[in-house]
């Protein structure tokens, strides 16, 4: 581990920008709300808890040089800003979630003077920060109990460090297994476009020395059929009330492959991913991307047509019977979800 | 149509640089079997039904200036170079059954003066690319009777006119299928690594006039799952007795889908890509490739740790019992596959 994802410092937001990963780390420090939507749109931070924590820190950003001279001025700006972030991106239901927690938190203590409001907005972005370290390691202890020592793990996309603030989800399983002396091998999806799994998984693996393997997304099929792999896991960025979850693109196909090869298929999220005002997955909008992504790699170097039509639908909703259990930090949730996500998540 | 994928002219094999597309059309001339085997190994030229025509034309290249004054010695210099071309790639069957017709047909005309036993090869060969430009329009012919109109397709790699002479097996079809006005969709998997969906399948059927949209290879399962597939065809590398079909790595992640979501799921193919020697795919030899064709973009651009392990089949193995039928020139072959590829292939 050793290294943040995203936190408060030195009146910015400070985040390591993920589209220089492998090759670098480096981090860059967000001083207003339009660079801040800008980079979550760019994907130079992303993953659906980190979003969680980008929507905190965001509205503090964005509201911390208010000038507004009472509640309702400064409530004005606040909702103004939290619109504004909250079109960054649609799915990954811990942006909105984070940016909700700063508005409660205001709307709770509004008899307060505006400066005592602004800490509140910070020290409540700080909380998102710490609830999500504390419930990745929780994750990760209820998931290892599904690992078994040698178990081959396939992983698509990114729900690891980069996709928190240090530790994961469904890596966070991982991490906490290799803790365990469990010894587990990985293949990580390389996650096409943007190849989350080929430039963020395989580098955070290896660098906290994790066995990992890479392979294009098209390629599990054939580690399934040869018996190669024991589980899948991957993140989720938003699920409903009765357990269908979104996911990277390629999670779904993930999922069938598993029902054709009799494989446990897990997904791991903190309980701010559920979205339990939605029945169902029908109701996630899902993001469309533009196809610069798909037609050319980060931009530059063409690899189609130029004018060639894409489809480009950045996330895909996996239905619950297809997902073995859902890891959370307050425990797994298994069928019958409906049923268990209400008892467990609570509401 | 109008191009075509290799011939012989001028005292070379001449063969699209398909490296090179989207972005250029650049013919190269080869003169020499050492080269020709290079561009088959960095796929400068690739796809079953055009590495059978490589094959033969290969032969008559690489023997063409034979010195040798007896049969005895002929017949030497010839298994050299049929040994040579054979190792270039192991997996798919075209390229053996080529080079074996050339040595068949040297071994009929075993009588003959080495100068005619030259040009009887050379006249195979092209006879191999009359051949296949026949074959392939049959196995339109046969599979447009199973493609309704407005029928959407899916594809993956690339099984059309840069994958044999000038038509295509699996396009071939589409193709067909535009010429009986049936105007039907195409959705082309990018194909990763090597993104011949992207590259070369987008580009010819775009030129044809054929509506197509790229997708990454992940998408297609989310495609499928909104009803937009009716059916799915691919070519295919080698085709065991019992129907079982190796072809490009994401075939069968297509063919499971397929079963999942009840969409019929066809191999195009030759006759010529059945090996009828082998009892089942599990006797198909799987070719693993490097790792800088899945860690960088055509070995320029890293996109994932330089020194990550990879795993990376460039083909896999479709059981048959996922296969809905398996379409040739010589007809439409059905389960069971066994019984009924003997009696249409015939041996």
């Amino acid at each position: 581990m050793g290294i943040k994802t995203i936190e408060w410092s030195k009146g910015a937001i400070k985040l390591i920008d993920q589209t220089k990963l492998p090759g670098t780390l480096k981090y860059i420090y967000i001083k207003n709300i339009v660079l801040l939507r800008q980079a979550i749109r760019m994907m130079k931070t992303r993953g659906a808890p980190a979003l969680g924590a980008a929507a905190g820190l965001g509205v503090y950003l964005g509201i911390k040089d208010s000038k507004a001279k009472n509640f309702r001025q400064f409530k004005e700006e606040l909702d103004k800003v939290i619109k504004y972030l909250a079109a960054a991106r649609p799915t990954a239901r811990n942006l909105f979630w984070g940016l909700e927690r700063a508005r409660k938190v205001v709307l709770k203590n509004k008899g307060k003077p505006i400066r005592d409001l602004k800490k509140i907005i910070l020290t409540e972005a700080k909380e998102i920060i710490e609830e999500d370290m504390s419930a990745c390691r929780r994750i990760g202890h209820y998931g290892a109990k599904l690992i078994k020592k040698n178990d081959t793990i396939l992983t698509i996309c990114n729900a690891g460090i980069l996709a928190t603030i240090d530790y994961g989800t469904a890596l966070g399983v991982i991490y906490r297994c290799k803790e365990e002396g469990k010894s587990n091998k990985v293949y990580a999806c390389e996650t096409r476009p943007m190849l989350q799994g080929a430039r963020l998984t395989t580098w955070e693996l290896s660098r906290n020395g994790i066995d990992v393997t890479l392979i294009c997304d098209n390629m599990a099929a054939t580690l399934m059929k040869q018996g190669k792999i024991d589980r899948v896991i991957a993140g989720a960025d938003r699920i409903a009330s009765n357990g269908d979850t979104a996911n990277k693109i390629g999670t779904y196909n993930l999922a069938v492959l598993c029902n054709f090869h009799k494989i446990p298929f897990y997904i791991a999220a903190p309980v701010s991913t559920f979205d339990l005002k939605i029945k169902s997955g029908e109701e996630i909008t899902i993001e469309e991307r533009g196809s610069p992504e798909m037609t050319s790699l980060f931009f530059k170097k063409p690899i189609a047509l130029n004018n060639v039509k894409v489809f480009h639908p950045a996330f895909d909703v996996t239905p619950h019977d297809l997902i073995s259990a859902i890891i959370t930090e307050k425990g797994v949730i298994r069928h019958n979800y409906k049923k268990n996500i209400r008892r467990i998540i609570g509401k």
